[in-house]
């Protein structure tokens, strides 16, 4: 089975529930960018996919970082001079400044507030914060947690370790026709987070395992890795694999009910973002098309001018435009089905044009062929579609100069690609057509 | 007399009148894409213009495709049980669908009914149709001729042959100082269809009759072609002159009351499609200008890649927008000589910015030269035109490095060519400009 | 102290009343395009800044001019028969029409209004009328003056010389660390005009004396000229200077109340043409971009074919498009302080981005820097501040590819140049960065 197969037959409504119930099944884990938290992440992804775990020790130079030691921890909290606990790790993971230091001690309020965080404006949410790099520890709570502690003394416990030890991240390298690739790149590095983190996870997943069953033009690689440090990693120690990177996503934040949206690569005119644009505007459906900025997900380093990757990003409300972002709120009901489907379908339609996407040569480039001599008049499908065929036809034939892909083709009549795409096939069956 | 006085002295009155007796004169001869009544309209063309027929076997391959049998047609009718004539060829020859084999027949109105042709939506009017590719045969009526045949045994006649012969094409060609070649093509296949097929027939006569009095710069080809098998034949027995052509234009359904159309080159750039931009912009009338795509008239095939010639294509009301289209209301009432005079000066005023546009050099480029001193400040009309005058010498003295066509300059300056052209010509006189 | 100092530093107030008072002491005197008007108002501006001041002999060829006579005009007026002054040149020197021939007569109402000059749409103003290079005589007055003279017997009298001599015009030559130039050219040649004329007169002379007191990377050039004669002398004689001039700026009408109006070079896309569209888009108030012309000031010489240096105009409503332009309204009063003084800063301003835009290498260019182990969040300022530099500093980092000036990354983050300079600086102090 190819890619168009696929798309076909493809149950999406399936798809859509299990990568919904991958997001549930991995929420409650505590991930960061290094930790036990990842690992079990990887490992609950290795049951769907044959990951390769990799380990990078701390201590690591990566370009002009370092891998940081790694962190784990057991319990947090904290508690009032009663002896309850007013702030539980085991209820939220967002309670705990990630990379915080282990601490136990006792402050007063005053003392304690430097390290806590709030929402004012979302006065029961907790907020997502992080001190990766930072040696510091810190509470978040709900800003309604925050005003019902009356002074006090408290108790507060973080039960971690920051030590050396290693960076963890999930590979999967899919083998294709060609050693060309698509890379796929995720972040995991989260903790309960489901839009932010997991439904991209969530996508890539899905979408390995559905790539997995097809005959692939290009190889696919999948990469499930902490934010920044993850893809400054992994480009560190596969620089020589870089050349083979023909197109790349970055898939995150692709589970919110906001309408697409695409973040193009650094080129700007790369053929993915080509391709992503040609979909958006095709689908039927609102959608925000933006330029490349230096900031925002891993397509920051694989769009680093020493790099400049065909990289662009897909996610559906861009990061920090939606007030659940990197809150409490960001949890499994914040994320729909239907988004998931939808843009697991995007997705896949993007892939399926650079499945098939090629510049094919007008054997006949002289006058138009007699298409009516071949039957190719009026072959497929009713009235309207037929005419659109015919249409599609005359375009490839048209255009197939050596100069034009079928996705310039398709962009330049705007005709679907998929039509397109047909028509190509029709053509290069009664010898019309060759790929160039 | 050159193309810049004849703009100025022609009677397009009187331009307007012929072409619209022509119309008139051609109308009712049943033309097809081979046959006597092309021929009968060649006849006719040549005693205004001295064309060269060219009459090509049957069978010769041409390109892809196969020159047809030839088709003539002398009697059809659909005969009642009372033997009354209900639909008669003779009273208007769309009634036969063209290139219908001979048939002698009677019928249960069911059985005739798959021959039958109509416009339920325009009761009143006969359509067009064709099957020069497939052998069959069938009758074209209005649906009031269709809802008033009752059950009955029809008697059908279609008194035509289909046999090897010609396929017949008319051409001129005028000799200019230059063998560099300007195409104007139309054609000339339809039968009683006024503003598709014989207003482009009528304008192209006409221009031919015009241009053959002037001194032209460019050499002129004038092609009366049957659609599609024409110019394809033309352009395979005529592959050696193509590299001639250095700008073309099909002309076609320019009568009509609509604004007139242009569609691009498949080069999107060319000097025909900057010339005609041009003229419509400053003709003060409503217009459109279309981008090339692979559907329309012969432009398809001189646009095909492996030609891609600057052909674009005047008309009025693009093919298919008007209902009249392709039926018996497209008759020599539909076509208007207002339009069809507009249409001719804008043809024209095309041409004649193909033959003046050329590249100057400015021989005092440093500096702008003293124009006063050389009388060149209010030397030409009222006050108005003569700060435009003045501008326009200094647009041509700016931009004249080489780099800009006179088109060029107008576009850029938002002046006419007309006057862009007058400046510098003066400004060639004062020596102050060359010819590159 | 370098130019973003003085930026931060000038005083825009005491700048503007100087330039105010300049034009104050510069409008009584009858400058013309030669003459001792034009040289006494070099002498006052070189109390300021120290020009040096050039004479060329009238018959001097310039490209395709020559030098003409020197004017001088020590009287002139209009008598009536009773020996009343009705028209005086003490009065306001716009009376006599620049480079009228001497003339002693008595003439009779009639045979003098053929050298009489008004504006009847504007009856209390006086117009300014030349005749450089035919000769000529004759006199401007308001239309309620000439509504009011009676038939009479006239004497006219003009004391002029129109003899050889020379054509003058100052120049100050700023040496910066390059040879390259920066060109600062405005026209001294217009009597009693405030606006066109002395505004653009004023602000050359107080950037002059600012910029002499600054460390600067390129030379600057002031040029006070004659229009058109001027430029063109200038360039004739300097034509080997020429390839040191890197940008330039005609300024001139920066004195009206109007928004500021920015003519691009011929070129179109020079870096002056960005720095000067850079500052008005980023000033905050309403402003008009245009194209390059072939009219206007001394901009149609430097931009002719020859030289098409990257030289714009700076101004504000455009010369003819305000009714005081080349009338006795456009006087002291119709300059405003405010306004000086924001052209004044929009033309330092576009130095600025000048003096400072370079292009960069980023020198860790895979992948982003670690900025944090750097100290380079959270650095500068405020908290909205904050974000805007570090985005600043990660679109320096991710355009400093070779192919981006600080200017073009200003323009493509939409990031004020200043951000993008001040961060580049930043980076560079932390080696991250280097010029290329």
């Amino acid at each position: 089975m190819n890619i168009t197969d696929c798309k076909t037959t493809l149950n999406l409504h399936e798809c859509a529930n299990e990568m919904y119930q991958l997001i549930a099944e991995l929420y409650p884990i505590c991930r960061s960018i290094t930790g036990n938290g990842f690992r079990e992440t990887l490992r609950r992804i290795s049951k769907r996919i044959p990951l390769t775990v990799h380990e990078v020790p701390t201590g690591t130079k990566v370009f002009d970082w370092t891998v940081p030691r790694e962190w784990n921890v057991r319990d947090a909290y904290i508690k009032n001079s009663r002896g309850e606990k007013i702030v539980d790790f085991h209820k939220s993971n967002l309670h705990v400044v990630s990379y915080s230091v282990p601490i136990q001690q006792k402050l007063s309020l005053n003392d304690l507030k430097a390290h806590l965080f709030t929402l004012p404006d979302y006065p029961d949410w907790i907020p997502y914060r992080t001190s990766y790099y930072k040696e510091d520890w810190g509470f978040c709570l709900s800003h309604k947690q925050l005003l019902a502690m009356q002074d006090d003394t408290f108790e507060v416990c973080i039960d971690s370790s920051l030590e050396d030890g290693y960076l963890t991240y999930g590979e999967y390298y899919l083998r294709g026709e060609s050693t060309d690739e698509i890379l796929i790149s995720c972040h995991a590095c989260h903790p309960s987070l489901a839009n932010d983190n997991l439904s991209g996870v969530a996508l890539a997943t899905l979408m390995a395992q559905e790539l997995s069953k097809l005959t692939l033009r290009y190889s696919y690689r999948f990469l499930f890795i902490p934010g920044t440090i993850g893809s400054i990693t992994w480009l560190t120690l596969n620089e020589s694999k870089v050349r083979n990177i023909k197109h790349g996503l970055v898939v995150t934040g692709v589970g919110d009910q906001g309408k697409s949206t695409y973040k193009k690569s650094r080129r700007g005119d790369a053929d993915i973002d080509k391709a992503a644009m040609h979909v958006l505007k095709h689908s039927g459906h609102e959608y925000d098309i933006i330029d490349f900025f230096p900031y925002g997900y891993d397509e920051r380093q694989y769009c680093s001018p020493g790099f400049n990757l065909p990289v662009g990003c897909l996610m559906r409300t861009p990061h920090g435009r939606y007030p659940e972002y990197h809150t409490s709120a960001d949890n499994v009901g914040f994320v729909k089905p239907f988004a998931l489907a939808d843009s697991f379908s995007k997705c896949l339609s993007i892939l399926h044009i650079l499945e098939h996407n090629a510049t094919y040569l007008n054997q006949n480039p002289k006058c138009e062929p007699q298409l009516g001599k071949r039957g190719l008049y009026q072959i497929i499908g009713g009235q309207a579609d037929r005419k659109t065929q015919e249409m599609a036809m005359l375009w490839v034939l048209n255009l197939s100069d050596g100069c034009h892909t079928l996705l310039d083709i398709a962009e330049k009549s705007g005709i679907n690609f998929n039509t397109i795409k047909n028509a190509a096939y029709i053509l290069v069956e009664n010898r019309l057509l060759n790929r160039s």
